[in-house]
């Protein structure tokens, strides 16, 4: 491990984030809310953190793979302390816990919140906020489709974006072309879903900060009673749309983009994703028939919204599904643990991971009675190479560990069985909303300092594929 | 599949059990009891169904791999429905999908019962309810330790018991080697428990029944209050000690009675379930202390008792843990996906497999920071074949996959999530007791038909490793 490259590169992380730090000061300037010196504070003492960093490590050497795992963990973690300054120099969130657990819920695109009167909060401090997720889902789209694939993470290497240019050996040229194009398809849905919930009646401001927050399956929004505020069933079935878009592989929006349609119907995984989204949503009107929905246009609104904020762990809400009948809540439990797809803003397991579990216990039982065939697991119509196949395996097996443990550690920190799973679950796969005491209209400002952090680290490892931050506790990574 | 032979064989398996329905009949004269009648009917009935499949389905073929799938799955099925017969005869237990419940739970060595008031049924009744454990247990000692090896399921080729013997390719005279050593230790150790039972102040009867239901980690009691209405610690601690047996694996108890005691301590499952029993009850006893358990002594009776039976999947109670702190809870429902040893009566996913799952976990960690190294993951000094690495980790995804979907129809069918949750994991690692509707003070009876159904399902995919009975779903199971 070269800690001073690392450190160097950590340094430039941190000036790109100083950068976005000045963004939304014109907005707090419109809107006179008051933020805008905390804003210019927080930058001014990141920028120096970061130029400083930049200039004490001098190291011309090439990244590696070690290097690699640590800047990305460390990079996250650097940006949720940096990104909680503007939450504590303007005293909106005074705890420091607090403000930790607030930006890396943004960070990593999860959107569980410890605020309890959102729109209490100065309004360019909300921008910030749903501006942390769309920083986050930018990171993550090249962290999952050019970034893990190299690592060798989790059987990331399935889902990579195949991008045209130079493919060298190194890791920093390829990583900067796939980058910027999936940057183009990240920037122009944003604007289209920020354009379309204008023609909505929400204003620029709302629209941006909904856009962000929806593109990389956050959650933050501008109201406390999230999207459902809006009473408008315009505004939910485009949320549902782009929620559904930032669920799905970036690699196939990009040839979409470029014309090439028809990649969305050849990758199996969008096939299996597309069959989840609608088959859940089927069930879940036929459950909530009848029931506190109203009509039956309204309850397949209210329950397509719930099933694709969930699924895509994205967490938006438009109804307290705790008031739902039993069976659609154990539904939303099961797709929290699903999310969205490989190479998408979601979190969770994946849809393609748990598709080739499936495949491999059918390959297992298929052996039993036939102990001479042949059977290789095939993605599409790619053969699973058979470490990746373990890869996948070791992350499942790792995935319910972390649950476990850490719902183990919420039960010390003294939540109910449901609300600590649930909160486990909804931080982990990056969702938000949980069951409970952390159901759809509550919050996380309750739980104990140690709980919180407990989801802190939950977060971080759900959002890096557990596997990135796990190595780093290996004595031998850190050797040499 | 040569459906014939099959037949054959489940037709000498009722045979045995005819012959086992007569055992009762004794204590039923003795106690004048009016169930002697029935239980005579009962075993004519399965006589004359045996001797008739015996009969009419002639074959001189060897057993092959296929046949011992068909015959395990149905072997159990028939017992239940045959077994059953007493309980509806004698208007014990009226319903017939009660009746088949209560008796898969008796030969799956669950011990969830139907009944709301246990001792108004029957002495010989409850000792035919015993008798199922016993025999259940019987079949699984075997079953997991040299039936299933040789069929290839779910890596318990890796847990066999290594007896002398001819080792001819043949299914037939190995297994009934190895199955009468082991029944030898098994005999042993049942009758060992009782002498300890009756020292205890128990009846013959009494101390038969709980003997029966210790030793094949069943929990079906003579008593309401299950163990708890004894109020001993002499007796809680016996049953302690032979709960934590009978959780072991057999092949181990084999050694050492031939004085190889050495053994335990070689085998690093045994050393690992020792580890997770002694700290479960370690931190059990911290949680509880100032509780409603009383003294330092008491707590550790008590801690240690419902502990040992959750993780062995025994089942029986002297407390209700549903009034302990929620972390004791929770580590009781994460020792009930546990469960036993590999080649125990224990049920759940078992101490190797969990064991083998985390080292698969960290080598493909360690593979991350060292690509070129190669490590392979290792049972004790056995190196763990890649094939049956693949079949735990298939194993587990299935597990994990049959517990969401069950759960989901234990929902459906009106359970709240704890407590159809708990029914189901209750049932699939054959525990008995769960949280919720289905507690250690309550019983199964308020179920609907439908979700029994579900739950006897369960209970026949837990004790039989998942795959011996899903790889009958494959239609080329059963062709040619």
């Amino acid at each position: 491990m070269n800690v001073i490259l690392s450190l160097r590169v950590l340094g430039v992380l941190l000036l790109f984030l100083a950068a976005a730090l000045l963004l939304p000061i014109p907005f707090s300037l419109y809107y006179h809310d008051g933020a805008a010196v905390s804003l210019l504070l927080s930058a001014v003492v990141t920028f120096v953190a970061g130029i400083g960093l930049v200039l004490c490590c001098k190291s011309d050497r090439e990244l590696s793979v070690r290097e690699g795992f640590a800047i990305v963990t460390f990079g996250w973690v650097f940006y949720a302390i940096f990104g909680a300054l503007p939450f504590l120099f303007s005293g909106a969130i005074p705890g420091v816990i607090d403000a930790l657990f607030e930006t890396m819920s943004g960070f990593t695109t999860t959107g569980a919140t410890i605020l309890k009167d959102i729109e209490a909060v100065p309004q360019s401090l909300l921008l910030w906020r749903a501006l942390t997720h769309w920083l986050g889902g930018m990171g993550i789209i090249v962290l999952s489709l050019a970034i893990l694939p190299m690592l060798g993470v989790g059987g990331m290497q399935l889902f990579k974006a195949e991008v045209p240019g130079p493919t060298a050996d190194r890791l920093k040229p390829r990583i900067q072309d796939t980058a910027k194009l999936l940057w183009v398809v990240y920037v122009i849905l944003t604007g289209a879903e920020t354009v379309l919930l204008m023609l909505g009646g929400m204003n620029f401001y709302e629209a941006l900060c909904h856009a962000f927050a929806t593109l990389a399956t956050g959650g933050f929004s501008t109201r406390n009673a999230s999207v459902g505020a809006y009473q408008s069933a315009y505004i939910d079935w485009v949320v549902i749309v782009f929620m559904f878009l930032a669920g799905a592989n970036f690699s196939l929006h990009y040839h979409a983009l470029r014309g090439r349609l028809r990649g969305y119907w050849r990758s199996e995984e969008f096939r299996i994703y597309l069959g989840i989204v609608f088959g859940s949503i089927f069930l879940m009107v036929i459950i909530n028939q009848g029931g506190t929905l109203g009509s039956w246009l309204d309850n397949l609104r209210h329950s397509s919204f719930q099933a694709v904020s969930i699924m895509t762990t994205t967490g938006f809400g438009t109804a307290d599904y705790e008031q739902w009948p039993v069976l659609a809540q154990y539904l939303l439990v099961a797709l929290m643990f699903v999310g969205g797809c490989a190479g998408s803003t979601g979190g969770g397991i994946k849809v393609a991971r748990i598709l080739l579990l499936f495949k491999h216990a059918h390959v297992q039982l298929f052996k039993l009675i036939h102990p001479r065939a042949v059977r290789i697991v095939k993605l599409g119509e790619t053969p699973v190479d058979r470490e990746v196949m373990q890869s996948i395996l070791g992350f499942f097996a790792l995935f319910i560990g972390v649950f476990v443990i850490a719902s183990f550690l919420m039960a010390a920190s003294g939540m109910d069985i449901i609300s600590g799973g649930a909160a486990v679950i909804a931080t982990l796969s990056n969702i938000g909303p949980g069951l409970g005491s952390v159901g759809p209209v509550d919050n996380y400002s309750h739980i104990a300092p140690f709980g919180k952090m407990v989801l802190f680290t939950c977060m971080l490892l759900g959002r890096l594929e557990l596997f990135t931050v796990l190595v780093l506790i290996f004595p031998s990574f850190w050797r040499k």
